[in-house]
């Protein structure tokens, strides 16, 4: 196991899951790394690494992996088979989007709060998450120990947001603005940038065109 | 100009225009690289690079670059002023929230029917936007001119409802299942890999723990 597991290795941890939970739906006990380099388009050295950074599991030669254990150890590495608490920031089109996903139950994220600036929302509950005023933020997260700020507001004011998420607690920003936030060393941003994924895909299609 | 920007030029592009256009709404009408650069902690280098696959325009010295001109120029090169239609597969929770966001048309996306395989939501309209039956999917592409196919279903059918989208004439996919789909050369795919971003945020808390 390897503390310092890269952060692209972390990110192709739930494919690895993902592989592994359908080949055990479908009867399979046990799983070589070739099979799952092959089915994820990865460098079957790559795979064996990432798994020995999550796992102290070793593929056995002509039989591999023991899915059931390797799943374990991954969930268990990534810390999703814990619950961490979350408020999400700014109840836009997007903002109610998210709380109105029930998948992230499923990777250990729960969304307890919403807050906005906006008083014509506050007090609405959307799919049972109720939507406060902003100046209730910073009692919430500390009373309630959440980690993780998730961030749906304008790109304009992402970084007051942020940093008032971050003085109050938070120690991961999860940001759906399409802006870059700047924070301390020891707090990490995952960026969600779908205008960076529709430039991409935009492009594509203008330049055949 | 560029036809061949890189992807990661491509994901930066959203970027530099929301410094742009921030810029522009503090009523500044030109930006240096030296400033863009440091705005979004990128090399000046690598920004000069990247505005240059996107515009003929050339930063002045000491004046940079005139902000309305290179805003044109991007959005243009990107082909978001233009309006691509998309379809939406797989209605669950997360196809849901994204019928429901109505940013997507800011970035030149627009979601014209969604199609799911459950009857029991067939007929209804989320958003303003019709929830059509599998059956219905390849002719609504060929007649609409839809280039774009957006996944959300679960990761097992992921690859089948590709292969449908492909089939019917979509060019560009956005993934949303948490899987790897395979598709021929000429079509682009975009992941989305919100479980990749938990993972992420979740090892890093559970490290700290």
């Amino acid at each position: 196991m390897n503390e310092n597991a890269s952060k692209s290795t972390l990110q192709r941890l739930p494919f690895y899951l993902d592989v592994l939970k359908k080949r055990q739906a479908n009867g399979e006990e046990f799983v070589s790394s070739s099979i799952i380099a092959k089915e994820l388009n990865l460098n079957d050295v790559q795979v064996r690494k990432d798994l020995a950074s999550a796992s102290k599991l070793g593929g056995r030669p002509k039989v591999g992996y023991e899915i059931q254990e390797l799943i374990d150890d991954i969930q268990s590495f990534i810390g999703c088979d814990r619950i961490d608490k979350a408020v999400l920031v700014g109840v836009g089109s997007l903002g109610k989007a998210l709380l109105g996903y029930k998948g992230f139950l499923d990777y250990g994220l729960e969304i307890i709060e919403a807050f906005d600036s906006h008083s014509s929302i506050i007090g609405d509950e959307i799919k049972g998450i109720l939507v406060s005023p902003m100046e209730d933020l910073a009692e919430s997260i500390k009373e309630n120990g959440v980690k993780i700020g998730i961030i749906t507001v304008p790109a304009s004011v992402a970084q007051e947001v942020a940093d008032k998420l971050i003085e109050a607690g938070c120690k991961a920003i999860w940001n759906f603005a399409p802006t870059k936030i700047n924070v301390p060393e020891d707090i990490i941003v995952q960026n969600e940038n779908m205008a960076s994924s529709l430039a991409v895909l935009s492009r594509h299609l203008n330049s055949k065109n």
